[in-house]
C-alpha cells in the first residue's frame, strides 16, 4: 500500500437503512493532491461495483489505478488543482468493512451476518469519513455506474454540501433486464457447493459461481458492436472447429479468463452484498417520482451516458435529465458516442475527459 | 405417447461431420395429417434447441404441442391439407439418439462418448428418416431459431427435394454475443460438481449448472421491452424490500422457477451437445460467403425475423435475404413487429400465421 492509502475507523455507529447499525466501521480511502486552505477544492470520486479507492497512481512506483485516464496531474480531474478523495465502498473487500471483516461480537468473519447495505448506507459511511477528515464541502462528486448511484444519493440528500456532480453511465434504478442478469449471477454464487451459506474457507471460495457471475457481468459491460469487433467468431489457434466440448472460440477463452481472474481479486459475499445494493437502488420507488427525487438538488448536474451501453441506457439518463429540466435545475447532459458499451468509461478516456474537464473547471 | 409417435432406427450408419459415424441411430418423430398419393404434400418442421417432435396435439386427449398456434387442422400449416412431420433432433433427449442413449459398444449411456454433432448431422439424420419413410420430396421445410439453421442446411444441400422453405428468427451463424451467452451456460453445466465429466447419475444431474444456463437463455429469449412490461421492478408479495439476500423481485422468482423446471425436462449433456452444434453453425465460414452458400438453392425462401429479437436479429436475417436477392432467388422477407423478443414465434401465433399461411398455400 502506498503512503496515501488510509483506513479510517468511523467514530459513530453507522445506522443502516435496514434498521441495524454497525458499531465498528472501517473505510479505506486514498487522497491525491493538496487540500487548499479554504477546503473548497475537494472532489469525491465514487467507484463502481468491483472498484477500489485506488482511482489513480500516486507516482511511477505505484500500481495502476482504475481511472488513470481521468484523474491525475493535469488530467480532466486535475490533482494539481483539486484534492481528490476516493474511498472503498462499504460492503466491498478492498479495505472497508464488509462481509470479509471481523465481526467484533464473534471475532469471526461476518460472512452473511453482515447486515444488508444500500447505496444510502455506502454514502452515509463516506459522509462520516469526510466529517472525520474535517471536510464539509465538496466541490464535486463524480461517479460512474454504481458510483453514479452514490452521486445521486449524495446530491439529493446533502444538497448544500455539493457544488457540482457528474453521474456517468448510471440510472435511477436498474432495468428489469439488468435485475435479471444480476439475479442469475447471485444464484450462481449461492448455489455453488463451496458457498456453504457464505461460510466458505478463503482457500476454497465458491470460485465457480463467482466466475459465472463475472462472465455474465462482462457480457453486459461490452456492447454487441464491441464484442463483434473484438472477437466476432474468431477461433483460437486452430483454423477449423475442434469437434469437442472445450472452448473453440476466442470469446470463450476470454470470458473464462476474466471469470477465473476475478475469483482471485474479489470476494463472493461482497459481490452478493454489493449486487443486492445495486438492485435495491430506486429513486422512483423511494421518492414517488423523479421530479420529487431531484427537488432538493442545488448543485450543478452533469449526466453522461454511452451510446452503446445496454446495461445503463441513454434513455435511463435522459429520464433523470428530463426530471431535472422540468424543475429548472442546472443540468447538462451528454451522450458519449462509443462502441464499447458500459465499459467505455474505463476505455474512452479522451472522450470523457473532454466532457468532464470543462464542467469541473468552469467557475460557478 | 400417442399413436402418431414413432421411433425409427436408421438402416445405414450415420456419417458425421466430425469424421465419426453412429452405427445405431434412433430418430423419434410424429406425423400429422395424411400423406397424399403423389407424396407431394409433406411439410417437415424443424424444432429449436429444447423442442421435441411434439409440434402439435393429435386430439383433445393429447398434451399440448410446442407450435399449436401454427400447426393443426385449418391452421397456418394445415394438417387437413399437408402431411406434417416433425422429428426430435439428433443429440436431444426427447426420443432420438443422443448422449442419454445407450452406447451399443458398452451397453452404458454414451454421456460424453457421444460424438460431437452439427446442424448438418441433425439434417442428415432427418433425411435418412424421410428416405426410410419413402418420402423424397418436401413441399416445405419450416423451422424457427435453431430449427431455422436446419432449414438452411436442408435447402442449400438438398435443393431438388424442396419446393418452399421458411426460416424464422434464425441466422447464418450465432453472433459473438450469442456465442458468449452460450459459453457461459456450458461453463455453468461443466463446472457443476455433479457434472462428473458427464457421467452423472440421472437422479443427481448437474441441476445448478443447467438451471443457470436456462436462466441465461431465458433472458436472451425475452426482449428488454417484454421483460420490463411483464416484470419491471415489481416486488413479490411484500411492498418493501426485504433487506435480505433472497429474491425480492418477481423477475428473480420467475427466472429461478424457469431454471428449476427445466432441470426436470431436459438433460445436461444433451444441452451441451446441442448448444455446441448451434455455435458451430456458420454459413460464411463453411462456404466462404453467403452468396456462395445460397447459390444452389432452387426453393422459394421466406425469411421471418422479429423486431425485438436481440439474440437472432433482423439484421442477421437481412444479410441472408440480401445474398439471396443478389442471386435472383425467389426470396421473401418479413419482420414481425413484436415486443416479445426471440420467443415471439412461440407467442404471437396470429402474426406468424398471417405470414406463413399465404406463403405455404400460394401455388408454385
Amino acid at each position: 500500500m502506498t503512503e496515501n492509502y488510509n483506513v479510517c475507523q468511523l467514530k459513530s455507529p453507522l445506522k443502516l437503512e435496514c434498521g441495524l447499525a454497525l458499531d465498528h466501521t472501517d473505510i479505506a480511502y486514498e487522497t491525491f493532491g493538496e487540500l487548499n486552505t479554504n477546503k473548497d477544492n475537494v472532489i469525491l470520486i465514487c467507484h463502481a461495483l468491483t472498484g477500489s479507492s485506488h482511482v489513480t497512481r500516486l507516482d511511477d512506483q505505484d500500481s495502476e489505478g482504475w481511472w488513470e485516464g481521468i484523474v491525475g496531474p493535469n488530467k480532466a480531474i486535475d490533482t494539481n488543482k483539486y484534492y481528490v478523495i476516493c474511498s472503498n465502498i462499504l460492503g466491498s473487500c478492498k479495505g472497508s468493512s464488509g462481509p470479509t471483516s471481523l465481526n467484533p461480537k464473534t471475532q469471526k468473519k461476518y460472512a452473511l451476518d453482515f447486515p444488508i447495505i444500500t447505496i444510502a448506507d455506502i454514502v452515509n459511511a463516506q459522509k462520516q469519513l469526510l466529517e472525520q477528515l474535517d471536510i464539509h464541502k465538496l466541490y464535486a462528486v463524480v461517479g460512474p455506474s454504481m458510483g453514479g448511484m452514490q452521486v445521486l444519493h449524495w446530491v439529493i440528500n446533502y444538497p448544500t454540501m455539493i457544488e457540482k456532480c457528474i453521474i456517468i453511465a448510471s440510472a435511477a434504478s436498474l432495468s428489469a433486464q439488468a435485475l435479471a442478469f444480476g439475479t442469475v449471477g447471485r444464484n450462481a454464487i449461492i448455489s455453488d457447493e463451496a458457498f456453504n451459506s457464505g461460510n466458505y474457507d478463503t482457500k476454497n471460495p465458491p470460485k465457480i459461481g463467482l466466475s459465472i457471475a463475472r462472465m455474465i457481468g462482462h457480457i453486459t459491460y461490452i456492447s454487441k458492436e464491441a464484442i463483434t469487433k473484438k472477437f466476432g467468431r474468431k477461433l483460437q489457434k486452430k483454423l477449423n472447429y475442434g469437434y469437442h466440448l472445450d472452448h473453440d472460440f476466442e470469446i470463450e477463452n476470454y470470458l473464462k479468463y476474466q471469470g477465473d481472474k476475478f475469483v482471485d481479486y474479489f470476494d463472493s459475499n461482497s459481490y452478493l452484498y454489493l449486487s443486492k445494493a445495486l438492485s435495491y437502488f430506486d429513486l422512483n420507488q423511494q421518492y414517488g417520482d423523479l421530479q420529487k427525487a431531484f427537488q432538493s438538488v442545488t448543485a450543478k448536474l452533469l449526466f453522461v451516458s454511452i451510446s452503446s451501453d445496454w446495461l445503463y441506457s441513454t434513455e435511463q439518463s435522459r429520464e433523470m435529465v428530463r426530471a431535472c429540466m422540468s424543475l429548472n435545475k442546472a443540468v447538462s447532459f451528454c451522450e458519449v458516442q462509443s462502441d464499447y458499451g458500459h465499459d467505455a468509461f474505463l476505455i474512452e478516456h479522451e472522450k470523457f475527459a473532454a466532457i468532464i474537464k470543462p464542467f469541473i473547471e468552469t467557475s460557478s
